[in-house]
């Protein structure tokens, strides 16, 4: 099989990294320096599939960078409900790939209307989200051909970051930053143990906490798109309400164990995995956590844990992807979904 | 095999819930006056499990009846984070059946220093929870001993959808409130097309819409509790972002189809995954839809959307009890599981 996009695409992110940090810098700066002048009390943000995972990302940028009560809308409220919240002093965020999501898209329009101010992130400059509010920033991602995102995704959480680090008063990205595209490219070309023990699994846990909860709901989007295996995220915390039930001997586990606040208690969990005999998948800078589980992605240490997600993925779309093409799958295009999803 | 508390609990609900309006109604009038003099912006649940799928219940509820933006706290931003965020304002309740949640109960603290109002629900009045808030409400449903639990949530679905009234300037629970113990008691006795469909099922999806996406949530929750089996719910819309492409030939979908403005939708949701050769377990007050499905339980017609979450539950916690009975598996104390789950 010829190469995919998908692996194509893949390969580009340490790009795009580097394009965002030198092109998409300055007017996220300028929009933001407005933000912080207009005020605004919390933030809320509106955005479908792998968006929703770069949204989650941000919840936690904000709240804990910035100290702003974060939400996911619930578009429904807005497309079925009709509600007429009271969004003063709402910052809502919108998130498309396409800039064509209807319900998002929708979200946005009524938010503006109810008192919001707007933004919207897309990789498209002319599209119907681009116009649709106060402020677009623009993913700058080149066209994604593969209908499963990966480079608009780590696009999305890079142009995020930026976004808190302006509004918390940076003046610039910030060296840790500047280095994610090396870091990023680093990753991307590490030697792993490889994805045909999964070739049978049909269904997997992907698990994490904290920044990268984001990573786990992007992996089991990714193996869902790309595998029609039954994938499932839960944070470490949830996992061990209910759901830790049907973990048992050699249930397959995807394990995000990032340095930084979250490390500890993801151990632990580790520990918890082990005893029941489930089988990790592990992403980690920790050497000994990978060279200990049946399948391992060493990343390259030394990254924050706030901007640990824009690496910890890379592995886990390569994971997917090689998967996929094992059982001999086309990535590109899986079947019963396109590339803008149009829902209501 | 002896009756199982889960079953004795699961019938225990129209009673709790003619509790619940008889005793609980004055006290959360009284204090949705008082909060509704103090004032408040905007609203952030904490909670874990089954008691997070009460929250998302009153997401929509706070949301579209009231108006007001509404979160979901992720707590590990106060556990582990230790964010500084500005809750003036803000309206922070936290639900946790025992009310000994740990990080549910932190979350609720550090709130309250951080300015919030507080708010706990929970079904143990001396609990640590109870006494952590500015307010409590007891959630009144008898002592529950089945690790699954069932009448503790729809208890807390009650309790929001009252304090959600009260808050609109309700002064009594209303008619539809009113019916509702004796519609639950309808529900429970119906006759339903059984479980035995799905003895050898290892994984399912679940999905709804709106008010109903607690209920998609809630069903997976106890199919994993206590059947062991992979469920993941999805809400329609996100369904057909990525996870559509993994659902195929036989795969077992439950579908809960509401009246009310989220039953369109669901209608041609209901159509696509016939056309993909789904098997659906359907939950409607359509006769017609729950007689074409392979597995069906009929709701009692003429509850309003906003309240069906109520009885839409029930039939669902029959089936995951009735499966596990079915593979001699006990519904009462899954494997790994304790009832007050100790997460950080």
């Amino acid at each position: 099989m010829a190469d995919s996009k998908m692996l194509k695409e893949i390969h580009e992110q340490p790009e795009v990294m580097g394009r965002i940090l030198e092109e998409g810098w300055s007017e996220i700066l300028s929009a933001a320096q407005e933000l912080r002048s207009d005020g605004f009390r919390s933030v809320m943000i509106a955005a479908r599939g792998t968006s929703d995972n770069a949204a989650l990302y941000s919840k936690y940028l904000f709240e804990v960078l910035l100290g702003v009560p974060t939400a996911l809308a619930s578009p429904s409220a807005f497309t079925l409900y009709e509600t007429q919240m009271n969004l003063d002093n709402v910052l809502v965020i919108g998130i498309s790939q396409s800039g064509e999501s209807k319900d998002v898209l929708e979200t946005v329009r009524r938010s503006g209307e109810l008192g919001a101010h707007t933004l919207t992130i897309t990789n498209d400059d002319s599209s119907s989200m681009a116009e649709a509010a106060d402020r677009h920033f623009f993913l700058r991602a080149g066209e994604e051909e593969s209908v499963a995102a990966t480079k608009t995704y780590t696009a999305s959480l890079l142009v995020l970051y930026l976004l808190a680090a302006a509004l918390k008063g940076d003046e610039t990205p910030g060296d840790e930053a500047y280095r994610l595209p090396d870091l990023a490219r680093k990753t991307l070309e590490a030697e792993w143990k490889g994805a045909e023990r999964y070739r049978y699994a049909q269904h997997l846990v992907t698990t994490s906490r904290g920044y990268n909860l984001s990573t786990a709901q992007e992996a089991a989007l990714k193996l869902m798109e790309t595998n029609y295996v039954v994938a499932q995220a839960f944070s470490a915390a949830d996992l061990q309400h209910g759901p830790m039930a049907m973990i048992g001997q050699d249930f397959p586990v995807v394990t995000i164990v990032p340095s930084g606040k979250a490390g500890a208690g993801m151990r632990e969990l580790v520990e918890t995995l082990d005893e029941r005999g489930a089988e990790t998948v592990m992403v980690s800078e920790d050497e000994e956590l990978v060279r200990k589980a049946p399948a391992g992605f060493q990343i390259p240490p030394s990254c924050p844990e706030e901007l640990s997600p824009l690496l910890n993925m890379l592995p886990l779309q390569v994971f997917a992807h090689d998967l996929a093409m094992l059982k001999q799958l086309d990535p590109d295009s899986p079947r019963g979904l396109s590339k803008v999803t149009e829902t209501w």
